[in-house]
């Protein structure tokens, strides 16, 4: 059995001491400048205010706040990392936000701690079912064991991946030990939302028609388990239907990496039904995934995957700001259309620039 | 309807007239040193041997030849785009050879030329399953309709990917209207042929089972069709009730990003049966797509990602070649693993050595 550092239970900031060097935090002073250390303070003790604060830094454009979140992010990282990172897909209309605070109030119910993180790159596609309005979720965003934040907004899918990345670090190390994170299962930020839980589940409906157009392909494919929500009323034998249908479709697909075997479940998040059995499953796969090394090596490729795709995400930036190449690609591009050049030679002569 | 330059007929080589200024070519002097006007001219023509050499080159590590190939390429780069580009997939064992053999034979006796190209980068892989051998397509390697090319030697999954698609068009320029690559269905080449035909077909064995095993998540969604081999002797009810089950399985799954429904077929690829629905099957998808234009902007899709991801590809391979680099990354990613630093930071340090 191979557990690293995460630690598999709901209390997770017992034997956590904040550096003894760093001045007492006072949370009344809301005026007060706030240091480096002051923050560290403040998130390691869970408090809210100074852990939102220091999210905003994160988020923030300005160079001086950037390099400061740095700061901070790399004294709380020791602190991080024990969450279940959950992250959570469906298209408009499926009930995400019903689903979360269901799922939410469950956990907080149970004595955990439960930040509500989102990914939205693309803010005009949200159609309201993206937690843009926290009153979508009206008990969890008055419970005091959750937090619920925002996406982050504008910017690239790259700049928003890494901002819920370290606030996800922020939360942990404030002792948040389930983070959830959204997003709509439409585009590309399920990839991004992959590539930071432990966990992705796949909410849908029952009816496979309709509903699914939405649903790019390969979305089904990176899903830890597929739960098919409104189970309620008139909807109970059709959701069932559903299930079976898709449990059979399920065993005829290619096997998990990690050899999970992908279940399908129903729920009814309104009636707040049946959630315990969608927590109780989660548990299983965190026991399993731990217990066969799954867990920790995926986070560890995660971590590595982050690394690799930064730098490249940048030499890239970096060469295709220069002028000379956005013009040559111009030029290019229309050529390698009209056969006049390979895609290769193409890329020697834009390469030449170099 | 939106038909570019391809044309969707078997005979390609009408109108096609070898440049004036091109010296004769004597396809009895094999010793002599053959010129580029030479290979152009061979190669339009038809030639077999001069279209073998011209592939050579093509895979050849010595910079000269390899810039005589593309200086070859460039010049039949116009006269190339008119086949209709097949890739197929499956497990070792799934009937590969044999189907290509009968698929092949099949196209040549309806008056279609055929090449069968393979991609394989990792040879020790195959357990003899791709064609290492022609020995295992007998009658299709000596048809004088079908070209048949084994899998380009070693290097890496890009390196391989190019020879393939730059034999693609020396194989069009020739008069190939049918060209099938083959894969092992096993790794990451099934993306990179993905990338360079219009149809991929993954084939199957009934019994959903083991024979699963071995197919990776992801490439099912590839799939533009599923096709059961196999279907023959006591086999045929198990194949068909198989069938049964992935299609409806199928209609769970996301739509096609074409419009395009996904079949799931039978055939017998050893007693040649419904080798002719599969032939029309494809053909329908083939009218379709033109039909609609998706045919042609996959096609320039392609082109624009194999340049784009070119480019990368060299951007990165430039990087990562530097010295202090290597060190550099060596040196991180521990660190990384431990918590002592983000990956984002990491990627700052690295990239402050360009």
């Amino acid at each position: 059995m191979k557990k690293k550092d995460y630690k598999s239970t709901l209390s997770v900031q017992e034997g956590i001491e904040p550096p003894a060097q760093v001045s007492p935090y006072f949370s009344k002073k809301r005026g007060k400048v706030l240091t480096v250390d002051d923050y560290v303070t403040g998130i390691l003790k869970g408090d809210r205010t100074i852990l939102s604060r220091a999210i905003t830094w994160v988020e923030s454009t300005n160079p001086e706040h950037f390099a400061q979140a740095q700061a901070i992010i790399e004294r709380v990282l020791p602190y991080s990392g024990n969450s279940l990172r959950i992250g959570i897909t469906g298209v408009p209309g499926v009930g995400k936000s019903t689903f979360i605070e269901a799922f939410g109030k469950y956990v907080t119910g149970i004595g955990g701690k439960l930040a509500v993180l989102a990914i939205d790159p693309s803010s005009e596609r949200t159609k309201g079912s993206i937690l843009g309005d926290k009153t979508r979720m009206e008990e969890l965003s008055v419970d005091e064991n959750a937090f619920i934040r925002p996406s982050p907004s504008g910017q690239t899918l790259g700049g928003v991946a890494r901002k819920t990345r370290e606030t996800i670090i922020l939360c942990e190390a404030a002792g948040f030990d389930v983070i959830v994170v959204e997003t709509v299962g439409v585009g590309q930020s399920e990839t991004v939302v992959k590539s930071m839980v432990d966990f992705f589940l796949l909410l849908m409906l029952s009816g496979a028609g309709d509903e699914l157009q939405g649903i790019k392909r390969g979305i089904m494919e990176m899903a830890d388990a597929i739960v098919i929500n409104k189970a309620d009323g008139d909807n109970i034998k059709q959701a069932t239907f559903a299930q079976a249908q898709y449990q059979s479709a399920m065993k005829l697909f290619p096997p998990h990496e990690s050899g999970w075997e992908v279940p399908v479940m129903t729920c009814s998040a309104i009636e707040k039904r049946d959630i315990d059995k969608i927590w109780l499953m989660i548990k299983a796969y965190e026991e399993k995934m731990l217990e066969n090394g799954f867990f920790d090596e995926q986070r560890d490729r995660q971590l590595i995957r982050i690394f690799k795709e930064w730098i490249d995400d940048h030499l890239k930036l970096n060469f295709y700001h220069k002028i000379d190449v956005k013009e040559m690609m111009e030029e290019l591009i229309p050529k390698i259309r009209a056969k006049e050049i390979t895609p290769y030679r193409a890329g020697s002569l834009i390469l030449g620039l170099l």
